[in-house]
């Protein structure tokens, strides 16, 4: 039997996320899920991602603990800012959270390093998404290139490669590709200021953006709105 | 009176990283020290840092825990592997942590970011090191066209600078501007594996490169070996 190739996947437990593993899974890879407990505000999506990656499928689930409040300077991190709710608006909200995907790829080239993966796989996409510089796709190829670099993957003969397979899909095309992936978006969870139970406002950024998405893919929007 | 242009400043601990402190601080920057508890087994350099930050005037100084032995892949963060004592070697050493100046520099990103500094200053150097591919000139070259890419620096118009001013000096150079800028290595800890008191082992790469680099530069050796 031919062992799998192993990835690493990040996953935050959220709708993007979610369809990367259930992609990577389906292209053949032995997935490791790595999630992270930052101090964002809501702490609630690592249920979903561990979850997820159970239902999915990951071999492997890690939480790593980083805590970005100790510095904040972003509202997901800070309890003195505000999530905005009064919709998606041009430019880079308050909500982006310094080299947050800078922060998270380098544990996953870290840990992928150490077990053997020389696959990476990130949810970020560039339409409908909001306006974070760390989803950009020259972004995304400059943090290879660095991988490369400050690993023994050159050394060794082989390189890294990050795959963003959702970079170029809107939001309904991914809730589509998850939706035939099998992914169950009930598990899910997108935003970024839920109540105690869990549920979501239904006005932050990234619920208008999810039920946006489902309302245009046609699907059926599973989310329990407060 | 002119206001300081903030830096943040990687401070292991280590000798390098105490010299580069000094050195930004004479540059006239307002330096913002950060360390990591990482997991590694030489921990005890993490009081060191606390010293040399206070000593040489950070006006701060941050340590942020994360646990690198999650997935270990190093002789510095996994205790199944020993660190070697039989001299320096060609090659990628065991000692080397996957991608950790990546994720180190990751941070420093966010907390530059966070704080508004666009200096980051970092104690790698290419000549009497010991192999790591993450202290390689091309490395960071390639993590600040990344960290630029990667944060709302390019759409707000600057950019931020990787300062790695030991690159091309030998470590005796090191001690030698260091001693010059005032540094006292006696608070400064390399070695790898010391015993429990924090005496250095005096044969890890780390203790040979040190002795050797004292020994040409004809300042007085510090350490206290056990």
């Amino acid at each position: 039997m031919k062992t799998k190739q192993k990835a690493v996947v990040l996953l935050s437990g959220g709708l993007d996320s979610a369809t990367v593993l259930a992609y990577a899974i389906k292209k053949g890879f032995e997935c490791h899920a790595l999630s992270f407990s930052y101090g964002q505000r809501h702490n609630i999506e690592l249920k979903a991602a561990k979850k997820v990656a159970e239902k999915l499928g990951a071999i492997q689930h890690f939480t790593i603990n980083i805590d970005l409040r100790k510095w904040g300077g972003s509202a997901l991190t800070s309890s003195g800012m505000k999530v905005p709710k009064g919709g998606v608006k041009k430019g880079i909200p308050v909500t982006y959270v310094p080299a947050r995907n800078t922060i998270f790829l380098s544990f996953a080239v870290a840990w992928a390093e150490t077990i053997g993966a020389r696959d990476i796989f990130i949810g970020v996409n560039s339409l409908d998404y909001s306006g974070y510089p760390d989803c950009r796709p020259q972004f995304i190829k400059a943090f290879a290139k660095c991988a490369n670099l400050g690993t023994k993957a050159i050394d060794d003969g082989w390189k890294f490669k990050i795959h963003a397979p959702l970079q170029t899909l809107t939001k309904s095309e991914i809730i589509r590709l998850g939706t035939e992936l099998g992914v169950d978006y009930s598990l899910t969870h997108s935003c970024y200021d839920p109540d105690s139970k869990g549920h979501a406002c239904g006005k932050c950024d990234s619920c208008r953006l999810r039920k946006k998405g489902f309302q245009e893919s046609g699907i059926k929007d599973p989310t329990v709105y407060k």
